[in-house]
């Protein structure tokens, strides 16, 4: 069943203690649906890129059975530019530059042939613009939005508007607790899901996620990676590993949303051991399967009955 | 089967955002005896306290099935004193006093009835008096040990010199991290591994803890605690509820490693929910089978046949 991603195409320049990479393809539109079409079809992308865009970018997106009908070229300027440098131990960035180019005067248009989709991936954008791909949605099944710290400060309102229209959100543990407002990551999941989402996804790195739902909280490990390269774009593909299981299910079943965590983690998990995109290009279904092993195993408690019974 | 508790006995001084508690009862060795009394026995302990130690808490300990004949009591001076104040977020705490007292020329007499025990906990203090301890040892199964920054900043030789005679090192991650100089925490536990311990466990707090054995890792969830009131002593607690379990079970099983953490991050989970001691001095067997069965619905990961299987 369908997934729509709507988020940035964009050029990344990348530094981390292991090497460097220069304007490589990257944007959480790029990810979200990267990772999406490993488990869903058809995924569709809506997005914006500049004149500067090479087309063999799209064609690689369309080979991996993506439908960029809505990729939009505007050759009124360059493709969104964002450069970082990763710090040692890879959990703290520097943003170096952030062009925003063709993305300041975004307008997203979604193709008739997009409106049906059943579940809707927002990247991290403007939450105005967000709202705006809502507008043009028929009735999708399930929502699902991602943000960052910088619209939680600059754009609360227009924040909080979107959020009551979305199903799903997925951010990571700085970001809901500034989002809420507590450092505690239960009260956090409270108090936003009073915000609008029914179903809140924290994502914390190395330190796995949470999926907090109606009375019920799921803690997904993280795949202990010794060979961490590059996190760029490991929460989008989280995200679209997520969507992209929950696109092909039947989302009443509680079961589905935890394996909906455990497919966007193994995803993500193997985004990080490359540049870029690199390492998501050409999955093979026993990587996925090896890796779906791996948390079972990771995570896998005994049974424990009387262990409780003392001495 | 029986354990031995080595560490402070303490009086604590502790401000939390939730409130105050002047001069409790704190200290390594008295969590870890609290937390594995209620899973091994006999449960024996041995520090020392001053003159200024009221008999009720000895009295307090032994009502507890604790053996106190390990328990020196120093009349030339006052009873080993810490000081701290919890941050708003509670994951982080500033020290404000340090009392040494009679801790400062403690030399650990093993009592004779002691030197058979199956498990020997060694809490945070000196790695030069924690190897005194083993030095009065017969022949422990297993040796588990904890160690804090300021040993691996001030007494680097002597704490790798203590490391080499221990099976298991019970740390957090930043104790881990600056141990083996290692961001990575799996790279670390290979590090660490190779120092001595067959075993490394790694606390985690709110994101729970890491298992890292022979050939695999085990990831246990945090209880999602919504009121954690003052952390003070949960690392303690998980080493001796860790340690109490494995007195009790085939520490060949590695399936009971799994258990004993579970078990020490059940009792972790409710020692947070009160200041000091309080919540560990009756818990009963049903809250703790409780803890247990949260645990297991925490992290539980369904069936995943096919589920890699793509688009």
């Amino acid at each position: 069943m369908s997934v729509l991603a709507v988020g940035t195409v964009a050029f990344d320049s990348i530094e981390t203690p292991f090497g460097k990479a220069e304007r490589i393809l990257g944007g959480s539109g790029t990810y979200i649906a990267l990772a999406a079409r490993y488990l869903a079809a058809p995924v569709r992308l809506v997005g914006v890129v500049g004149r500067d865009f090479p087309e063999e970018h799209v064609t690689m997106l369309r080979e991996r059975s993506i439908d960029t009908e809505g990729l939009v070229r505007d050759e009124g300027g360059e493709t969104f530019f964002w450069a970082g440098r990763y710090h040692y131990d890879l959990n703290r960035r520097d943003t170096l530059a952030t062009h925003l180019n063709v993305l300041a005067t975004f307008e997203p248009e979604v193709p008739a042939a997009y409106r049906d989709s059943r579940i809707v991936c927002l990247g991290n954008l403007d939450p105005t613009v967000q709202a705006k791909v809502l507008d043009q949605m028929d009735a999708p099944e399930l929502v699902i939005l991602d943000t960052m710290n910088y619209w939680i400060e600059h754009t609360p309102k227009e924040l909080r508007r979107t959020l009551g229209r979305v199903d799903v959100l997925v951010v990571n543990d700085s970001e809901a607790r500034e989002l809420s407002g507590e450092p505690n990551l239960v009260r956090a999941a409270r108090v936003i899901r009073a915000m609008g989402p029914q179903t809140l996804v924290i994502k914390k790195g190395e330190h796995g996620a949470l999926l907090f739902s109606n009375g019920a909280v799921f803690s997904a490990p993280a795949y202990p990676l010794e060979d961490l390269f590059d996190p760029t774009g490991a929460g989008d593909v989280f995200m679209g590993g997520f969507a992209g299981h929950l696109a092909r299910t039947d989302t009443s079943d509680p079961e589905e949303w935890r394996r909906a965590v455990i497919l966007g983690s193994a995803l993500a998990s193997y985004c990080v051991e490359a540049f870029g995109t690199e390492r998501l290009l050409d999955l093979a279904a026993e990587e996925l399967e090896q890796r779906i092993a791996a948390f079972h195993a990771l995570s896998a408690i005994p049974a424990m009955e009387n262990a409780a019974r003392g001495a």
